[in-house]
């Protein structure tokens, strides 16, 4: 284990990605899955503004670790290039350990789509409840982020499919099952129960990693992950933004109305004479429109990531929904709409097509979006947008065209099931929590019903994505937050005592 | 689905294969994992002997649809090669098939390091039972076996690691997954239970199957599948060499005496001048021995097939013992060892050092041996053999130089688990049956514990290697082990009714 002082670079997970010929243009019809929301591609009020984003008091750089894993390249072939292998960064907090010898549990965060730096300093979840769990905590980014960049150098690793092929959910979890096994082996702490954390797209590696490596993980938090949303299983008749409309219309119908109508006002103006160019005053966009696409799809991903991270102290839906239905009621609609940017971004020298560089996880998530996260979000008719349908074949062919190889859109469902889940999984499996917020647009492919005793569904009316791991408020998070944290931590304890009582019980 | 009328090619499976670059050096302490025992390497009685080897009285070639799935070369990674595919072959027998409307079940046998042709036959466990369950009957070959070979031709597909590495076994229960789904869609049979069955080699990939994709197969029959002969779970004061010895001795005290003593005098004779000449002539071996390792590899292997397909009716252990304790008692060791090897092969014109050729299962498993399924067998010091002490850097080494890459002697526990299998599956996982036959010194890695309620050890003490999946025969099968295969049935269809339940509550 080679050892080095954490030194958290925040502006480094920021690193601007250069490589032009990654599109995000493929995906931008799936909003971007992370905990954080930080890079969501339109930017977003939530991480702006929300003050637990200042790193919890339980948190201290001072007490991590960090350490790198010669990681395999390639777990599932023998090929020569298999064995390749990179340093697979992963921080260690042992502070409130109890150690090998009373086998004390491991909290493990199983990074995503982002560098762990990203993470660390907002996932209270761990530093909050180590001290209660007398818990290691452990946190391991995943391949192909932050440090943890296989082929020397970002730009080999992405340079085209020959050496993005590795990266994939199926290799991510097989490299935590990996280093897992090697910390316990190097703590004397075989065993010690485990238990996997993760948020989003984490979230789905956590509970994956729970089904497929039962003797690695004892339990799974797998937070606002949504696993059903893959092939067809979220029926047709509704989807992300059928909870998008349902969060504004609740808020308020008059913004809901507002907001349903600006879609055929704008396409209206744009096909007008200098259409493009009112708009772009109209809006104060940093650059000129060339097409009004440019506009809806900045509103859409604004709507969406509001309703997405639609939680306390500031509950973005509300303030947006605040600066349209504040504006004059004399005002047009779309004058109304730009308010309710105002309100949202707050006062900014321009909006719209901002000048903007991808970042790594827009790059990241951009291939593993046109690999095996393949998720079909359409947009029905009865929502507040304009009506889109996923069409497969269309999705296969731009990220052919993009990475030269197709997305397995069915892979997922192969390897991890899906379909049936409650049939399938009833009497398999067990130690699984799904926490879901049902404000988060993404809650429509979660499991938001209990499957069996011990794969259990978690759920919060008024939640968001991601709200119960991240770091809490005492100040400002409301009595149903500070209960579903309760109750998780209450289940986890409860298939940690069970586990003990195992173990005592065959030696 | 293409179709294809079945033509039994059991010639073609004996293929001789004449890539004399591969060699079988490294794994000849590995006794060859199979069903039928058919190649084992130096050749065995019980093919040759035993009645049931004509196929069962329920088996009709005609009642089999041969078809061809176009399956993925690397269901793991995306890179451009990854996607090539290959033309994999499976069979379905649905004479019996209660058809899609109530969701009758499917046996599916999974083919493991074989020509799916060499089982079919003699399989019994499917065509005897598919009656009672009204089951669909499918058998799907392994990966680089029989007809299911990527690359086009043998010859590519085993020309080196770079075509070799996509022959593992994450990959083939990935393909049987695809296969399983494919063939439920087309026959409108999603809600059907899937049983999937192996033996040996199959049987581990039976329950991993159901480990790693239980919304693909509802249970498993893994008979005689020794999952944990991995890593160190085995005890190093017991292994396969240990049951063999057991074997023979509890058949004749005698017996073992003369086999322990017989490897000294071997030496002895081959370290005297001529000796290797004199040696050749007691055995009258078929070509001249150039070491005496030849002389002893050939007779370990006699005794390991011989206990490993210890059963009815005619316990070949039982048969070697009788020819060295028939020899007059004033013969010599070693003419008393020749004795039991002509009971054991019959007369032949010679013995011993045969010409042979290496048949596409000594090519596979000898590459399978070298890529994940590295199973350590030792020789204890208290066995009737020459100790030997398994060396994982020796054997790494010798894999290296053979195909250029290291195995991964830590991968099976890695992701199929192994360790501690009682406490990481007691809560989780369901409808798994480990047979073992306790004469079948595979068994010493078997599960031989229930580990739940419905995963559960079912074993016959005086079983042998896969006895119960095998095709019966109501003449000479004795009581126990029809008792164990009407056991078998029971508990499939225990899982089979809480199934229906399941599905009927939930629908």
């Amino acid at each position: 284990m080679e050892m080095k002082q954490l030194t958290f670079s925040l502006q480094s997970s920021l690193l601007l990605i250069s490589l032009i010929f990654v599109t995000t243009s493929v995906s931008f019809k799936i909003p971007r899955l992370s905990p954080t929301g930080g890079q969501f591609i339109h930017g977003n009020y939530w991480t702006q503004s929300r003050p637990s984003e200042a790193s919890s008091p339980a948190f201290d750089p001072k007490d991590f670790q960090t350490f790198y894993y010669n990681q395999t390249l390639d777990h599932f072939n023998f090929r020569y290039d298999s064995f390749n292998t990179f340093q697979q960064r992963y921080l260690i907090n042992s502070k409130h350990w109890g150690g090998s010898n009373i086998s004390a549990p491991i909290l493990a965060y199983l990074g995503a789509e982002e560098s762990i730096d990203v993470d660390i300093p907002i996932i209270g979840f761990l530093p909050e409840n180590a001290i209660h769990f007398q818990a290691l905590q452990i946190y391991i980014e995943h391949r192909y982020y932050g440090e943890s960049i296989p082929f020397g150098s970002r730009e080999v690793a992405f340079k085209n499919a020959s050496t993005l092929g590795y990266f994939n959910s199926a290799q991510a979890i097989a490299d935590y099952a990996e280093i897992l096994i090697h910390v316990k082996k190097q703590l004397h702490a075989e065993h010690s129960p485990v238990i996997v954390i993760g948020g989003s797209y984490g979230g789905m590696l956590a509970s994956w990693f729970r089904l497929k490596y039962p003797h690695v993980a004892l339990g799974a938090l797998a937070s606002s992950a949504p696993i059903l949303y893959f092939d067809d299983i979220v029926p047709p008749e509704t989807g992300y933004y059928s909870i998008v409309t349902k969060d504004f219309q609740e808020a308020s119908e008059t913004c809901y109305q507002i907001i349903k109508k600006s879609w055929s006002e704008i396409d209206n103006i744009a096909s007008k004479p200098k259409g493009l160019s009112s708009l772009g005053k109209k809006f104060r966009t940093c650059r000129r429109l060339t097409k009004s696409s440019e506009l809806k799809d900045y509103l859409k991903s604004m709507y969406a990531s509001a309703a997405q991270y639609d939680g306390p102290p500031n509950y973005p839906v509300t303030v947006v929904c605040a600066g349209i239905d504040g504006a004059s009621s004399t005002e047009d609609i779309l004058t109304k709409i730009f308010a309710g940017v105002v309100a949202y971004t707050g006062n900014l020298s321009c909006y719209v097509n901002q000048p903007k560089s991808l970042t790594e996880t827009d790059v990241g998530w951009g291939w593993q979006t046109c690999s095996d996260m393949v998720i079909p979000i359409s947009v029905n008719n009865d929502t507040m947008f304009p009506p889109y349908k996923f069409d497969v074949d269309e999705y296969i062919n731009k990220c052919k065209a993009t990475y030269g190889v197709p997305p397995r859109p069915n892979w997922v469902t192969t390897y991890f099931g899906g379909h049936d889940i409650k049939l399938t999984l009833s009497r398999f499996a067990s130690n699984i929590i799904f926490s879901n917020g049902l404000r988060d647009p993404y809650s429509i492919g979660g499991v938001l019903e209990d499957i069996s005793d011990s794969v259990v569904a978690v759920h919060a009316k008024n939640g968001s994505h991601c709200l119960d791991i991240l770091t809490s408020d005492h100040t400002t998070d409301p009595d149903w937050l500070v209960n579903q944290r309760k109750s998780e931590v209450r289940i986890i304890k409860g298939w940690i005592a069970k586990y003990y009582a195992d173990l005592q019980a065959l030696q």
